[in-house]
């Protein structure tokens, strides 16, 4: 299975959605030329990333959220997939009104060649912050604007595939991984938006690019899954963000990635076999693994 | 703190503990000679790896285990750190007599400044095979040798440092680490040997190097931990073993590694108030871990 990345250059507060999707229209394209029956696009790939601002005004914030999917705007990138054949995972912020109430999620879905959402994630580590924080330059107000994900760590099949998802800051968690990993998923598909500058720890602004493979690798490896990672790049609205979007074997080793910090398609053909390689040895999780001596973790 | 991390070269099957014990007290003292108030040793240190080999006669078998610890082939080491006022973490194999049953383990000790055992562990993740496999050149019997280890991950102090140990397979698994890491561990000592080639997935043998560094990185960066860890090395009765014994910060850097596949002491000035730098920021466990999403990782 060939599979894109897309990353993202980036997306201004005042573009539009429609604007938007006619890039990642663009980008789906562009993989289609290459063979690709998935592209993986960014975490919040719609608009820019909002949680770097305090938004009071809560129709001001809410404007940034979906209420339905797809919806006018993004439907022209599901009929495409429809059309063209390929699978996309994508990252928007959701609003779902529940009981009168209205609850925000960090949320990214999978849609088939059909052009039908067979997967749906909503974010569990949910970082940053909750108040504002007046010594920032830029806010991480991730933890005010989304609740805690509701649905677990959902694995699915994809075009026969099973397919997990992680959202940015997850990515940095072995709980998570493994979560996917002991459900038997081979394809784990990430968004993400990761600042080059964090205030609270600047002196490993330096160290941002290293944690970011060194967690795709790592996750990749000790769950023997392909996993495929798309990020926005480049300046946006000021705030420098991560490139190195990339596609990492179940060895650990990275296949692609992105040398640019603009709209970029990287593709690399995965053999879902191949999983077998480590998930048969030195990951046999029958073998080897011993769940009854991990209390700790769920415990603490 | 300075740390040492004293790499072992091959011990042969002929070798006595005593000759292999002055061969760690000569590392000791020159760990001790820069400044070193720990020294991390090897797992199963004190004889070859004997698990390549299918033994048969319960004596000889049983020749390769420690029943007491001290015992009079290693208190001169225990002396020796008393004498220097320096610490160390050694492997063993381990026979424990109880109810008139004889129980094997892959063992490991933290033995502090006056010679006493601060801390034991006993290898859970057990990897290998517990028949003969006729078509290795080598066997890896761990899993007819050793029993699962009943101790849990357990972390102490260490001269006033909260410390864990890992044997060999361990640092693979992210449990461990993370086992470690929700106890406050600051520090966590690794012995192993490692083989250059696994018959059973040869193809990935020049990734041996990279599978343990990507292991040990992620291990200490996830868990924003000091980790050290050492290994026996080059050709032990033919068999090729992993160098690379190395220092790892709590940012995932390796600030030191050996270069050579022989006896060699390499140390690293660790500061502990450094994994805060990680533990209260992107792993700040209170604010951002959520372990009850974590419920497969115990289930499966």
């Amino acid at each position: 299975m060939i599979i894109a990345v897309a990353q993202m250059g980036p997306v201004a507060r005042s573009e539009t959605r429609s604007s938007v999707v006619e890039r990642l229209r663009a980008m789906m394209a562009t993989a289609h030329g290459r063979g690709a029956e998935l592209v993986v696009f960014p975490e919040l790939a719609l608009t820019t990333f909002f949680p770097r601002w305090l938004i009071e005004d809560r129709d001001e914030l809410l404007s940034y959220y979906e209420r339905n999917m797809p919806n006018n705007d993004v439907q022209p990138l599901f009929d495409d997939a429809r059309r063209l054949g390929v699978a996309f995972s994508i990252g928007y912020a959701e609003l779902v009104a529940c009981d009168g109430q209205e609850v925000l999620y960090n949320t990214y879905i999978t849609v088939d060649r059909r052009g039908i959402i067979v997967g749906k994630y909503r974010k569990i580590h949910v970082p940053g912050h909750s108040e504002f924080e007046f010594e920032r330059e830029f806010q991480h107000l991730e933890k005010r604007y989304f609740a805690v994900g509701d649905l677990g760590f959902p694995v699915f099949e994809l075009h026969g595939i099973r397919t997990g998802m992680l959202i940015c800051n997850d990515r940095r968690w072995p709980e998570a991984w493994r979560s996917l990993g002991v459900q038997n998923a081979n394809l784990v598909c990430v968004g993400y938006n990761t600042t080059m500058h964090n205030p609270e720890i600047a002196q490993h602004d330096h160290l941002v690019p290293f944690h970011h493979l060194l967690s795709m690798q790592a996750g990749a490896y000790q769950n023997g899954v392909w996993a495929a990672a798309a990020g926005k790049a480049g300046i946006e609205e000021g705030a420098k963000l991560l490139n190195l979007s990339c596609i990492v074997a179940p060895t650990g080793e990275v296949v692609a990635v992105t040398s640019t910090f603009g709209d970029e398609v990287i593709t690399a053909d995965c053999d879902m076999a191949r999983c077998a390689e480590i998930r048969g040895n030195i990951f046999d999780f029958a073998k080897h693994r011993r769940p009854e001596k991990y209390g700790l973790i769920t415990q603490s």
